[in-house]
């Protein structure tokens, strides 16, 4: 499998063609931001860490029967993955009151909600990724009510996966963002990246936060806290 | 029937009880409020006109086997109604993008939208009637899945019944925010109020606004465009 054309460069990630049309190879870049771009960094070694862990996430939500676009990671900061239609719908699942939701709603953060949640945000960097309903979906054409029914169904039973995968490495999942796509079939499927950018994961003892926050709000190093991460689920 | 005492003030009205348990007096206030209560104004005449037109609404939905609280008007700023247990969802239906809609997803101002679309915003005036999804609803334990149901099927029902009364003396209903109660044996009963405060309301012809945009947006005077459309509707 050989790198060829860059189809595509996001905050994050670089996506490449390969001779197969529907493969790419992704890199993971050593890029952080924040606020929807607004605060940026580059910090060495995330991108070798999130290309781990991502890989990791994936390999074990395999094992339980998820399915995603992973493929394999065939270096540091590489990865080979299945090409899909990117669904423009953030899919944010929440089991502790943090962030945007315990602001708005007024829930104080930390709070154990009784049941997991599903939120949809518009993936749109120009808008701000707004926060959206069922309706919106419907009347911005970015998905059929098949696709959401999917999307809960396979965020929820993801949740439900790494919730426990995460509790026996001592650490809380408090909320995460998936994005799906549609595969060459049109089936939906599990794709970009599940890493500490795109989990809130807390240590189930201290509380410390061992993910963006870190970066989002300045609480220290982020390379350390992610190593953690990595090393709790027995990578190195 | 007699005014007892003030039971709660809003910022539109004032609900008083009565001798009867399950109904009350409402008295529509002059008082003009936007962005949450930030820009205030006393206006001669608006609780008169809300009071006229939100009547007449009322009165419109009942011929067309729409039942609400409203019982009667009794006087220039006062109507009878029955108490409902206000369930705090602010039910908005849209038919043309506008407003934080518009802006929030990227519609030009003014499109008409391909269906009607419906959005719930939480009640509470503390966190700025935030914008919320189902899973929202159900987290925060304010509606029951059946009662969510109720308010989308009343609220495109309202909005179908809505749109010939308001197209036939030549306004476009573009969106309106509509407010539901418990009443005594339970049911979800259409409440509140009606009025140019709740719709944006503009002539189908010069695309005049003729609602409180007037207000929040400094574009004349209030009352002239409130009278039009209680003129249109039949009242004086
Ligand atoms: N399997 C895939 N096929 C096609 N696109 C993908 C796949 N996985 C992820 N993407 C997309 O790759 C892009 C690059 O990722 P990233 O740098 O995280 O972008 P962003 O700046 O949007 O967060 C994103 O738009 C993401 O949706
Ligand atoms: N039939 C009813 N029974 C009980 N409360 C009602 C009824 N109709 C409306 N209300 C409530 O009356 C209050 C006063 O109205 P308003 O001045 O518009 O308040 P607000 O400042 O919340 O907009 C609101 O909280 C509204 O939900
Ligand atoms: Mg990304
Ligand atoms: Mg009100």
């Amino acid at each position: 499998m050989n790198k060829g054309q860059l189809l595509y460069e996001g905050k994050a990630k670089r996506l490449y063609e390969t001779e197969q049309t529907d493969i790419l190879f992704v890199e993971y870049k050593n890029s952080a931001t924040a606020f929807n771009g607004e605060k940026k960094a580059e910090i060495d070694g995330k991108g070798l860490l999130n290309n781990k862990i991502s890989t990791i996430i994936f390999e074990k939500l395999k094992e339980h029967g998820i399915d995603s676009h992973f493929v394999k990671r065939v270096s540091d900061h590489e990865q080979i993955v299945r090409k899909v239609d990117i669904i423009p719908i953030e899919v944010v699942i929440r089991n502790i009151a943090a962030g945007s939701f315990a602001k708005r709603l007024g829930f104080e953060e930390g709070t154990l909600l009784e049941r997991s949640i599903v939120e949809f945000y518009y993936k749109d960097d120009a808008l701000g990724d707004p926060f959206i309903n069922n309706e919106h979906v419907d009347i911005l054409g970015i998905a059929t009510k098949a696709e959401v029914e999917a999307l809960y169904e396979l965020g929820l039973k993801i949740n439900s996966v790494l919730q426990p995968i995460f509790e026996e490495i001592g650490v809380i999942l408090v909320d995460f963002k998936l994005e799906f796509g549609r595969d060459k079939d049109g089936n939906v499927l599990l794709a970009d990246e599940i890493s500490p950018d795109t989990c809130r994961l807390w240590d189930a003892q201290t509380k410390q936060k061992l993910d963006k926050d870190v970066f989002r709000r300045d609480l220290g190093s982020l390379i350390e806290v992610y190593e953690i991460i990595l090393a709790r689920l027995g990578g190195k």
